[in-house]
């Protein structure tokens, strides 16, 4: 079978870098339109881009011309790095155009018809789709402080609901783009404050592991606290949690263990291209994970968890981490187009 | 007044190092000996200590003869930065020589008799010496991390009483002394894991704010849970930190950082050298206290509170910071031993 | 006396951030003035400013109203901190309504009858000003790589004179200003690049060094040659250097050590108010200079050096370092208005 | 062809780590044993060690038995990652038991009846083994820092010949081992001091580079001058290169750049398992190589060069780079033993 012809918007950003790196051998989708802003328009990719990654760029991509976001274009999928300081209606005018939208940016990710799905956990969601007001779509993954979170919440919510989570995260400065944060800001540094990040957090997650119902999505009741920090890392977002059961439910730390590195969902059952063999991957050693040291386990694509231990507040603690511009971004959204795919849903687009 | 002669154990360190620094023009305190391992007994402060602060050796330590923990000493008050390996005994070995010892160490600082001291809010826990089994005492001051809690919690446990604390620590590298941290460890990395931090940090900050009883200390009664990591910091613990008050407490946003900026204790009132004219400052941008900005502020002997806001499980949260080896441990100490002897208490060690 | 008021030229940049902390406390300049783009203008200096330094901006300054580029000014000195972009109209302007600019910009540097100055060295080259072809006059001092390269050199060129140079640069982010360099360029990183930068430190030192002459300035005759580089350092250039002295100069090392540590100028012979005792001090450490541990000796007035040792193709080699936002470049203007004031210059331009 | 079974002496190591990895799956060599201190012998490696590496321990070898020095070898080729303070000896001694000993440390380098050998170069400098004193034999590699420099001088001195060579480092933190660089001493910091490291440069390449004679080799005649320093980068020596070639030789830069680029030698004739497509890769952008970027093109096996330019002291300068842990020490001992057994040396030696 042939290769679905994709588009890359916001293809010269960070996260649009990281889509051409993961998919230029895709097994099913074939990177055919780069798009960006109108000042990049008419180079080549090599000239418009400060390539950022630590491999070249693939030589037929670099030679691609960048198009621009007032150019028509004809692949039915789009898969979005879009700033959101233009993403929300520029999504919404590719899906009125016909388009697939796979986006990574904030700005749809709540709309009542827009489905936020991590396939692992809620690919039932895509359903929503059906209910949206364009010929295309729009479909959304979360934040990628939330992914980590909401991966490795969902096992444990699952198997005995959660009350609350209280999360403080320490996030690589890839997050940011590029340039983003500066050298003056963060070398040697913590900075305790990433704008509009806290409140993503501390809403994402419940509709995630919410319920689907015919206006929306119900959340899911818990309760989360954030705490957000930029730290002088590349790559890799680590988070301290601490997870509150209801009552009565006072699992032992090696169940709750057993239940996370356990789990599997849609994506794995299916094997599709980008899943990681094991979603969640629990670490045993004291002091791990690590973002300069486990950032690539796993091709980037797991949550792992460590430091598992019983809370004197709440019911355990733990501490997790992922690659924010791989699982956290471009991966999650090819992983969300793949389960797209394999679910049938992209069947009423094809052209 | 002359005056007293003190000595500096474990003068090498990089707390004793600090300790040289913050001493070297006391207006109360003269250094009068250095102590180390018995390697470096013999040599002088220059060559055997492998110097890291920021500024050169005063020349009159640097040719000073540093003296072996086995030898006898004059000085009637002894700072001690030594190591928990040897800190234990050693301590009370000069306690039993009749010495006033003024530990950052963490070896003693839950003993029954020994005062676990931050003078702006428990200076009346000195009186515990007199209860103590040798001629001279042994005072405390607390881990670093703690010490920075503990200040931010006093004012609201007095105002409110605390029902429980959720902290999470990124901790700064001269936090574990020289050589300490390997470069391969921490460059670009964080390490979510400091052997025996977090079993500290959720003891101590109780026994500063207990109820001084004929037995001992009753610790306040409230919970501790903390998380604690390494980050790429040269100086600068930072905590993210969220407090629940008990029920029917829901002070305003304003009235918290009212109560936290206008908190003194008697080492203000009684104007003591080290001490910060205001113990607890709060700063109102958004993306502050920051490490490598906010560590000079006040000489670093205040604790840095900002981005006070609700907490949808505890009652607020907030961000605290200041500097772990001058408040966190020397500036500590040496304030310690201000108190101890404008309160009277070191005159019966006099001789 | 009264001090003289001053205005500082591109006052919220990092250069001007660094005039407002060393002139806030001057015994001869009061800082009247602050100026900034036209997007800043009647803002107070605490809004307009991205402030970055390690003490809080003095509350004088912080209610200044920022006035724009285009408003006149009062103040008969100005200290131009002002990007290379703007500052080549600019400060001719402000020449020509009268002012003295005493600048920091690389501009009019190269100009033939505008001084470029270390007062240790070439203070008799104010002179030139009088040639000046506007009612106000311009003064520069040296790019921050060049000013510690020109220093260590000086003594040398005096006592043996110097065939050729050889200098590669490790270069701090905060010369590049703020934001400046991305964290995604410089974390963990060496960018062996700096624009312009080694065409700067190819001819500055010669101007400096070189004879007053009827038309300008004749070049001292030796040949430099510049390798620049960027590295994840915040304050602090690090040079190494290669030194070959004209045939038959065979100094010792100790003979070179004493030449360059014994060295005194006009700033010294009158204890100008910024003058370091010593410009240039040699450390005999074996691993010294070191920006983070070097920079702030001696106020960051000095050049430090280290690693005096022979080299098998020039005469000796060595290493050199000192502070790039102040010796290298708002202390050095400061420098260079005290001695224009001393040597009387300053007098035909008082109103 | 069964594959030949081969040790790893210093194991637990920083560069034995890499050897692990870089020979887990390779055609010809099997890890049979792994060589370690007393301490760690006896342990499985997986305890013995403290594992640095981006990716987990391969699960075979994380189960091997470590081995102590004094225990006899069974495999008749032993890389060795030993450290300088004992592979003076233990090398010999292994040589005297008949294994053939692939070194990457310093201390027989020089010796008259050692090759040191870069592939590509000399090649045919093994045939000094012929006259060792023992049973087996010792081949060694250059100083990491020698490594980028020879090969980018090769071809250059085959071409030209070349007068001298300055040198200055800027030398990753993986170069000093685990847990070498205190974090404390290099953290926003440049130390501009290597023990041992210029001493190295300045006599290494000038073996590689010389005449095989009957009573060892007659170096290169060029002089070599270096500056060496440590900054804070993971992997990745970086270096600013200026060559003086002999009165009469000015190439173009563009035939510099095109004799490196076109540069070839035995390894890449042969098509040896380890050996990069292109030895040498000149980057033409302008602020190229660059460590955190570029240090893993071509698997960490090539010199990367850029910035060529004229230079007026000396004929060109350039920046070079590339992997110390790969190129400059592991990998270039797998390099040797591929190139040493494909020569058909080993069979003299095969049991």
């Amino acid at each position: 079978m042939s290769r679905i012809p994709i588009a890359i918007l916001g293809a010269t950003g960070t996260v649009g870098q990281k889509f051409v790196v993961l998919l230029q051998e895709h097994p099913q989708f074939e990177i055919a339109e780069l798009v960006a802003s109108p000042r990049s328009a008419g180079k080549s990719y090599s000239e418009a881009c400060s390539w950022k990654q630590d491999q070249p760029i693939p030589r037929r991509i670099a030679e691609l011309t960048v198009k621009s976001t007032a150019d028509p274009l004809s692949s039915p999928i789009l898969f979005s790095g879009l700033d959101s300081s233009v993403a929300g209606d520029a999504e919404v005018h590719y899906a009125e155009a016909g388009h697939v939208v796979i986006s990574n940016s904030r700005n749809h990710r709540m709309d009542a018809d827009v489905p936020l799905v991590i396939p692992e956990i809620n690919s039932h969601h895509f359903e929503m789709v059906s209910r949206q007001r364009w010929p295309g779509a729009i479909i959304t993954n979360s934040n990628c402080s939330t992914m980590f979170l909401a991966m490795a919440l969902a096992p444990i919510h699952e198997q005995w609901g959660i009350e609350w989570v209280q999360v403080t995260t320490m996030q690589a400065i890839s997050g940011a783009g590029y340039p983003g944060v500066s050298s003056m800001d963060i070398l040697g540094n913590v900075v305790p404050y990433i704008s509009g990040e806290e409140e993503k957090m501390e809403i994402e997650a419940q509709k995630i592991l919410g319920t689907l119902t015919p206006e929306g999505v119900d959340p899911a009741p818990f309760v989360v606290s954030a705490a957000c920090t930029r730290v002088p890392v590349f790559d890799g977002h680590l988070e301290t949690v601490t997870v509150k059961l209801p009552s009565g439910n006072e699992p032992t730390i090696d169940a709750v263990a057993e239940v996370l590195n356990s789990w599997r969902g849609m994506p794995q059952d299916r094997s599709l291209p980008s899943a990681p063999v094991q979603p969640i991957e629990v670490l045993s050693e004291p002091d791990r994970p690590q973002p300069a040291r486990d950032v690539f386990r796993n091709k980037g694509m797991s949550t792992l968890v460590g430091r598992l231990r019983p809370d004197p507040i709440g019911t355990f603690k733990m501490v997790i981490m992922g690659h924010n511009t791989v699982r956290g971004a471009a991966g999650a959204a090819i992983l969300n187009a793949e389960a797209f795919v394999a679910l049938g849903h992209f069947d009423r687009y094809r052209r």
